[in-house]
């Protein structure tokens, strides 16, 4: 942000500010530092060339055509996550859309590449999918790749909750991407596009990383899908870091360039997930979310004592062993032999023949 | 381990220790509190079974006959390192080779699934390979997979330093597994073969697991190529965190359940490493092996201050554009503008053609 702007909205509030800063009114009234009427001096000087293009009023009526509103700090509906941002947080926020905006602890980030691999689109989207069916925004930013499939995914969710909101680097009136048009349209539709920026500004490299920012401002958790060595999604991972909040990557082939960026943040501290659940895990209410070892296919002998799991090692699987047999083999005392298959039988894991024992067969 | 027995060695001297346990010496004259006579009861109670077959003249012989010897705490070639395992070290090492047990700040362990893919093989051999070309010993089980892939690729290696050491479950005469038998030779004869059981002990599922420790503390690094989410190579990493050495993971696909294990390894805290480069980077001497972003592409524009940036965003790639608009699209004061310019062009990013000025292309 402007720093000059921004001093001069916080000492006289937006309406006057504009009216200072276009030269409409003066100073007189107001009280500033020596320095403050220098710098003031300087920023007319850096204002003025787009000075004569500012129309407020033009622009709020651009907004309500599209059915949106402009949110400002002073608004119930103002995120106050955004308060983290410090000096840079926005000034106000243009959205477009009939939601209100998510609560910071129901929202969260979904980013990466826009070249993104078939890999990458298909965890976007199982993730993005999966956090919008518990009731958490996607948040993200609109363009190809990753963002666009977060954005789908969440649409495609039947659950009540705002499914999704695109973070706009120009005004809320712009699809861009251009072929994004009809994602975006569907987002303002359902859920919410939301920019900084006033209808018609357009997106430049410099608004994008500005605008990443206001993703992780917003997101409790940003998770980065695929994201190159160099990639924007960093940027956003970063800001978030920086915030506190929680970041999260989602790991990859260590030969696809597009998850050389999810790797380093790895590297850098994030947090490793590779599906909805572990996402959503990070951000869950207290005593929600906690998964149960999910993928654990629990094995027969896990929670043995050492002396039963040496036993079950020497048991034959075929012909049988008598317990002096075992004994040896096992490296045990007759009695803990004894004791041993007498609890390892109780739990169908082994059994005696005519030959002796033997463990019992078990997958 | 077994407690009584340890106990005794460390009371008595292991020749003592074993003529008493075996029967051949009484107590007498060694001095023991009361529980300890119990307890010396029932390990020989215990140990009875197995002690006709205890010859370790035998053992030595068969040793030898192989080229190995019997490294115990009192020789000079003791790895202090196993001291961090405290009560759970081994009592001696039988060791198949003529060279140097490794030093364990250049000794890295690196291990995985018996059942490895293409992937998991083709990483675990470039990192492998990597170390071992940097002086790195490379540790591992002697397994089928990942294991006998990090042997192989240490093998390659025509580094001066002993290329890889296979600590085995079993007696190092055994060939395990049967498959193994010519890797395993090579290993002998170029590196090391070491175990703390002697000739002729087979291998169970609890010596795998008690072998697992030992990897661990003889190497200042477990890297962990591919696992499921149950494998023993987890057992290794949590001893080597345990031990407080550095334990890495390498990510791969999560929809790869041979990666299962890394990524749940990655959110207990091991270190994302990609190649071999990153892994030795965790053990290098200070000031060796700090890699230069190793995959940065540097862009033209990094390091440019924000009102360069600025003003590179509104610079047109084709027809030029005049000092008055470039202020108005930047948003800068046209002063700002034309000493912006300069530097850009002093860095051959713009230049003023005869519709005014544009950016100079860049990849």
């Amino acid at each position: 942000m402007d720093q000059v702007g921004l001093a001069l909205v916080e000492a006289v509030g937006p309406v006057e500010a504009l009216r200072i800063a276009v030269g409409e009114h003066s100073l007189e009234g107001h009280h500033l530092a020596p320095g403050g009427v220098a710098a003031l001096a300087a920023g007319r000087e850096r204002w003025r060339p787009r000075a004569g293009s500012l129309a407020p009023d033009r622009d709020l009526e651009t907004l309500a055509r599209f059915g949106g509103r402009l949110v400002v700090p002073e608004d119930a509906e103002w995120p106050e996550a955004l308060g983290a941002l410090g000096g840079d947080a926005p000034l106000c926020l243009w959205v477009r859309g009939e939601e209100p905006l998510p609560a910071m602890d129901r929202a969260a980030a979904v980013v990466g590449s826009r070249d993104a691999t078939g890999y990458g689109l298909s965890a976007a989207g199982e993730i993005a999918k999966g956090l919008a069916d518990r009731g958490v925004t996607v948040v993200s930013g609109g363009a190809y790749g990753i963002d666009g499939q977060a954005h789908r995914a969440a649409l495609a969710s039947s659950s009540p909750a705002v499914p999704t909101v695109a973070v706009m680097a120009g005004g809320v009136d712009r699809y861009y991407p251009s072929g994004h048009e009809d994602l975006l349209r569907e987002i303002a539709r359902r859920g919410l596009m939301v920019s900084e920026l006033p209808p018609g500004a357009s997106p430049t490299k410099h608004r994008f990383l500005k605008r990443n920012r206001l993703i992780a401002a917003l997101t409790a958790l940003t998770v980065v899908v695929e994201a190159r060595w160099r990639s924007g999604a960093l940027s956003t991972a970063r800001r978030a870091m920086e915030l506190g909040r929680h970041v999260a990557a989602v790991p990859g082939s260590v030969y696809s360039a597009n998850s050389a960026g999810c790797h380093r943040l790895l590297r850098e501290g994030a947090l490793c997930v590779t599906d909805d659940q572990e996402a959503y895990e990070l951000i869950a209410p207290a005593g929600q979310g906690l998964a149960e070892e999910h993928r654990g296919v629990t094995a027969a002998h896990d929670g043995l004592s050492l002396v039963d799991l040496m036993l079950l090692d020497a048991l034959p699987a075929r012909r049988g062993a008598e317990v002096e047999s075992l004994a040896r083999t096992a490296g045990l005392s007759e009695a803990e032999v004894r004791a041993g298959l007498g609890r390892l039988a109780l739990m169908g894991m082994c059994g005696r023949t005519s030959g002796g024992w033997r463990r019992t067969d078990q997958k």
